[in-house]
């Protein structure tokens, strides 16, 4: 993933890549070549230090790794607010997913949600994923459910009495269905529906490389950003 | 059903309707009126006793109605018999399902499932539906079931290992997906997928007005066909 | 249109039907019957009069007749301004469709397009339909085209050097594709990609009852939105 | 290809590579090897050659390679015919497509295509294409024509009055409609309509990798295929 980060701030024109860090390389080398924003994509156990260094150093931070909890995250707000209150203006994102596709899914998805009497969602993978349903589809279905709870909307209407099991997980009150087939890789469809209509917002990742563009936005973004952000859908303009 | 039927026939440039028959009303209508083929869209009780009436008057008949059993095909086949052996040949075509989109998405599915390492179902229904998952999905993950079989393939790759009430029912080891949305009537999707490739196969029920094509091409074939046919595939040209 | 909306009316909790207008009748009925709201779906040639007259009377109006142009607008626009000098607080809601999933697709994909390399449109609709590309179609790509030149998009990229017939329509720079078959009823899908990654947004009208939740919806919210509002997406909570 | 190909039949447990051909190598080395099937995914200009050359030592061939015509598979008939009445029985399959699903795709098309009231056909390719619609796309259409054309269809309705350039590029009275998206590989979407009903057969090829199920099914079934095969459709059991 690092090297793919890096090939594509280097063939952004209003980018320029000043530092490439591995595992051990003193953090200290990215102020040193002079980076606004530095690009986390390394494992639970490090990213929260690394990214306490960088605001250390005044560098804005975008971040991949997963691993995040409430109170790491606090941390970082409050070491934030330390600096912020020093006069450093430090940014930092946080996004668990940097695909576009599907930031915008669950994002329009979670929009909808309140105008339709009935919601499901389908996740399709390739048939290696050890776990059912996908955290992405898991995540979408818990921001229906949010909304519609909002909405004051009940469940979807359902007369099932036999033959649950084919009935997906539910999640919050929102049924999940998980497809694996050989040659996917990973999509969501998300299905809604009213007396006579039908809204679909489907998502098809086919590769790695779709996560770039949502990168490269969240390098751009960080910078006029103080304080954290979470999520990517936050540093888009969906107004 | 039966009025529907009736227009249909009566719309058709190459047939004609000669005669209705309702619940209570003498079968020998039939005969007397001239009929060559009864359509038969009756209720489970009486559709055996109607269809038996009807090869003692020599009338061909098609028949849409549910509740056959191996017992009572049997017992169809021995009349059959009886009369094509003093020389009467009439024709039965029995058929659970007359939508040709339905028909046709199930026994492409069934050819195609030899030939590819992955297969999963998805049925979409209205949300008053009491069961799932439909007759139309189960019968359709069966015939995979049975094509991969006689192909010497074993079950699709699935590496799950938690999660498994997202992966649907297992209908003979092919996955099925019951989704129930308000806005949705009866739909099909069938899904087989090998590294780098995906064939999909979808059917949409709207209303059942999209039973008369299938209808009236069993009346059209039956007359030809003597004996005891089951299934509208059967009657359709797809060698 | 005018039945299907007083039946939806009347099945609504929170609302009440006091009045049923025909042409020909006297408008000033409305305000008599006490209706704080009056829904308009008549034809081009009287709705700019009825308008104009219900606010007179003070009555908010929901209007979904089509045929409205800037200059039309104007007059309205001045109207209700004059009525707000005076103290009266009347509130106008003119929207093209009233279909939730058409109005939700056509906003989710203009807010979409400023993030994908590639758009293009495919309308489907039943083959009784004169005009091509539909009405809906053509405007979701001319606010695929606005989002695009904003973000600095140039046009989609595309290599064809011949068959430009089958490419579509182009409606300001973005290809919009027709499709016409029996069995259809509306529906529209609006195609993005980038590198690696595909967003679908899918929308079905199958039947003209799926404009009542959005007439509802308009009921409900011109009442707290004093002058003119264009497009039910003005109206929905989408931010 | 040509190493994809090899792999393909390494990994096969039933299959043995025997010899690797390059561009300039003697083809004598492929009967030296005691190679029973041979491979050829070349270019036009060489392939004819290569394939006489392969019947004269006596080895079945499987061919990929594009711009065979009338008179180059004529000659290879003649060929074979004379090599049959000398008691040498040798297969050669000519395949313009490996893709099972694509294969499968437009044989259940044609098939289908008697049984429906409308037909359109939508291609979807990267946007580096040059040629639309695609050529698979056109032989489609080509034989839905045909399957219609014997079945005493007519054209599909159609009541578009305006706006022709958005309804596709008409092959033989289908319609079909290229997509030209960045993201996408190669897909092809045929839509089947009726009233109250719809047949979608829909085919997603994402990597060449997929044409090898193909190419491995071609060389099992080519040895027991004497004379000239054309379609990889007709070796495979679709009765």
């Amino acid at each position: 993933m690092g090297a793919t980060v890096c090939a594509a701030v280097e063939a952004a024109p209003d980018l320029e890549l000043v530092a490439r860090i591995d595992a051990g390389d003193d953090l200290a080398q990215v102020a040193a070549a002079g980076a606004q924003v530095a690009v986390d994509f390394t494992v639970p156990s490090v990213t929260e230090d690394n990214v306490h260094a960088l605001i250390d150093l005044g560098v804005h931070a975008v971040v991949g790794t997963t691993g995040w909890t409430d109170e790491s995250r606090g941390r970082l707000i409050a070491h934030l607010g330390r600096r912020a209150a020093e006069g450093t203006s430090v940014g930092v994102l946080i996004a668990p997913n940097f695909g576009l596709s599907a930031v915008l899914a669950m994002t329009f998805a979670a929009k909808a949600a309140r105008y339709f009497e009935s919601a499901e969602v389908i996740e399709l993978h390739h048939p290696n994923k050890v776990d059912a349903p996908s955290g992405t589809a898991t995540h979408t279905a818990h921001a229906i459910a949010r909304s519609r709870a909002e909405a004051g909307l009940g469940a979807s209407p359902d007369a099932t009495e036999s033959g649950w099991e084919a009935r997906g997980a539910d999640v919050d009150g929102v049924r999940v269905h998980a497809v694996r087939l050989r040659g996917l890789v990973a999509h969501e469809e998300i299905l809604f529906g009213n007396e006579g209509e039908q809204l679909i917002i489907r998502q098809d990742s086919f590769d790695r490389v779709s996560f770039m563009p949502g990168v490269l936005l969240g390098i751009r973004e960080v910078v006029s950003r103080p304080g954290l952000t979470v999520g990517l859908e936050n540093v888009m303009d969906l107004s």
